[in-house]
């Protein structure tokens, strides 16, 4: 039960969006230019660093959005669970599991990021923008994490809410669909 | 000394923000409307806000910048001083405490948010909309103080510099300055 009235057809995050539009609106366009624009990280790269920090903040409702996310991005589930169990042991490039040490560390306090954790990334090829959008990323993650569970909003049981979920964020990104639009689309979120 | 290439005279997140402006840019947008836009809750109080998050991640950067801006809107420095002490001592209202117990909360977790501390600030009369303000800035703030530590930015030693930050931000807000605009203005920050 959500502590603020929210639509009860839009679980986790998406009652908030629609709760205040002009808050949402640079949030989704912070979203959208991180994980869906230009980088060379790709998108189940991004999508990874931002299960890891949900992963970390026991954010069930942003852990389940973004892993269905990153395993549809990558094209099965192995990669996404591996991360969340250990990120030494997951099948990913030695740059993406120093990044994604990286983004464990801005989980826990900006000041738990290390010199040595930024040089193992820079020595495994990490560029200055990747590490900055590392950074920004978990950061933005501990904002969505403690907005969505702060107001205590509704995390749906089904898997199947999150697999639509996560192809809607695979096929449009984090810009908001055009009023009307959420009924025509067949990946229509179903609740319960 | 930063882990990344950053301007030299753009200390703490000001040489983040202009890193790259296209992220920059919804985040200004956000701090704006959510710090400065239409608000039953006044400026001072939301710099409180900001204040007490920043505090207790312990970010000096943010916490001397959002203290000063508090402190040069409410007109004096002993609210910011006290709220960071221990809220219960502070000279705000009992809705304010509530808020601000409410933002410490967010700091800490979305999860620390309980059912308990939100009925407190709806019984001294905190409506659903300053609620949600209040857990949206403190996660706002968890975003900014991890960007700004997680990537080991400068922060001036020199209280002056804040006071010119303050002051700049009390009177033109969150919105990016037009290029020269801050070598004309007598506000402009120093730093050495």
């Amino acid at each position: 039960m959500p502590y603020i009235p929210l639509e009860e057809h839009l679980p986790g995050i998406t009652g908030l969006l629609e709760y205040r539009r002009d808050t949402a609106a640079p949030i989704r366009e912070l979203t959208q230019v991180l994980l869906r624009g230009p980088s060379s990280l790709t998108e189940g790269e991004r999508e990874l660093i931002a299960t890891i920090v949900s992963h970390r903040n026991q954010c069930r409702f942003c852990t389940n959005a973004h892993t269905a996310a990153a395993d549809i991005l990558l094209g099965e589930d192995n990669t996404s669970a591996k991360v969340k169990q250990d990120i030494a042991i997951a099948p990913v490039s030695d740059k993406m599991k120093a990044l994604l040490t990286i983004a464990a560390q801005v989980q826990e306090s900006g000041k738990s990021v290390t010199a040595d954790s930024i040089q193992k990334a820079k020595d495994a090829g990490a560029t200055d923008i990747e590490i900055h959008d590392t950074v920004l990323i978990a950061a933005l993650f501990c904002l969505y994490n403690r907005y969505v569970d702060g107001l205590s909003t509704v995390t749906p049981a089904d898997p199947a809410f999150y697999t639509s979920l996560g192809e809607r964020l695979k096929n449009h990104g984090y810009n908001r669909l055009p009023q009307g639009y959420d009924h025509l689309k067949k990946n229509k979120p179903q609740e319960k």
